[in-house]
């Protein structure tokens, strides 16, 4: 067996950012079995050094984001003289956009700084998306950037949050078979309406893993091949019934590309909107 | 006035970790008035190629993460021909980390990887967060690896989805003056509740925010700085009486630092079993 190796990744913020590029970047490798060891609000030379200390005992690498100047010239410098193998995230990338933008950084770690106004607007969407999740507040379509509709399923409650989380107010509402959608659905400006489909087969696979998961009898209805093909059927007569909804295929995709699909169709339509605009001056 | 700046960043996947990375570094020069422009899901040199002709054209600085070694390279020789300024982000991570692991990359774009089961623990914690959301499912909080307690406007439910997003699952019960908790609180696993609490400046300032938002006149109770006080007073004296909940106090911290005091809270409690555990061996 390989001996385990470790990736310190330290920061002087929350280290999500180094966190999720070194995830993303693993995904290159995977069963890897590498351990990812956080290190966040990481902010003086006293708490940084025992961490670089260990990482030289146990060779590993160490993966850093330090805003402070100061910090970072000393993590370069531990990281030298303990012979570590080590990577500047963020430093780099700092430099280079100052040179860029051509101006000086301010130097502060991220979590120092003020809250921004669109800080605040995200804070708001993702309440928003939480109290019209799953079709609980139809009032709500007519104010919500996005209403997501699809049968029980099609990661409607996760697309909402992540959405939420770039700041659009996103509802939900499940399609029923045998339950009319509340008419506040055509109440809401209709081109943000976007429509999920599925597979059948992965539809089938997942209902039953919810079942046995609630332990119970794979034989509902809801699980049912012929009763879940009705569903998608319905769902997919409303969405013919209303060719201005997007349909997106959630089939074997992950949140994350689903999420970043709608986000084009709305990208696309914001530029239709725009030429209409200027058509009609 | 200064020309707009263009940042585009090219991903051939979601593109959420260059964007993370450099609004990030961005941070560090606020007010820079720099237009980021995201190209998500770029697989082919001739989707790439024009995105690099505009921002020849316009000056605009290129961040990117190509996993695929060809499109990479051809990103590489079209900037050095163009005479762009370009970051690689994701490259020379990749590449390190083959070298620390002594591997090689499978060279696929993340989006285009088998789902983990990682992935589906995430969402489920996702859809565990919204519907213990607000205290409506006191029966989950056995379930909970976390249940956050606090009045309200402390940030329970963003909190709760983004620690949700780390495969955790939260729940969250508002406290209420003149309303005892539900007994479901006190059979949860006590080590598993955390109290977050909050200036009161701050809260009556938040409040009165959100009665003018739902168009309410700020003379109720909710925000009147008396009532708060009771109520925050309410809240410490819970908490005073279960020593064993960590308290949180959520003063102008954005959630990500929150989120993230929390999850050291979390690792030193498990560090603390752990050497409970062995001392018992």
């Amino acid at each position: 067996m390989d001996k385990a190796k470790f990736i310190d990744v330290l920061s002087d913020s929350t280290g999500e950012t180094a966190e999720k590029a070194v995830r993303a970047a693993l995904l290159q490798y995977p069963d890897a079995g590498v351990q990812i060891r956080l290190h966040t609000r990481v902010r003086t030379p006293e708490v940084a050094r025992p961490v670089l200390e260990r990482a030289a005992r146990e060779g590993a690498l160490v993966v850093f984001t330090v805003v402070s100047p100061e910090l970072r010239e000393f993590v370069h410098a531990s990281t030298a003289e303990l012979n570590i193998e080590a990577i500047d995230l963020i430093g780099s990338l700092i430099v280079r956009l100052g040179t860029f933008l051509d101006r000086e950084p301010i130097n502060l770690p991220s979590a120092m700084l003020p809250l921004s106004e669109e800080y605040f607007r995200r804070i708001e969407a993702v309440e928003f998306a939480v109290k019209s999740d799953d079709g609980k507040e139809p009032r709500n379509f007519r104010r919500a950037d996005i209403v997501l509709v699809g049968v029980s399923r099609t990661s409607k409650t996760p697309l909402s949050t992540l959405l939420a989380q770039r700041g659009l107010k996103v509802a939900n509402l499940p399609l029923v078979l045998g339950v009319p959608p509340p008419l506040e659905l055509m109440e809401a400006p209709q081109d943000r309406v976007i429509g999920l489909t599925i597979g059948i087969d992965q539809l089938c696979e997942i209902r039953q893993a919810r079942l046995r998961q609630l332990g119970m009898p794979s034989e509902t209805n809801y699980a049912m091949r012929e009763h879940v093909r009705q569903e998608l059927d319905y769902a997919n007569r409303l969405f013919a019934a209303h060719p201005e909804w997007p349909v997106v295929d959630v089939t074997r995709r992950a949140i994350e590309e689903t999420a970043v699909i709608i986000l084009e169709h709305l990208k696309e339509r914001d530029e239709r909107a725009k030429v209409a605009r200027s058509s009609l001056v």
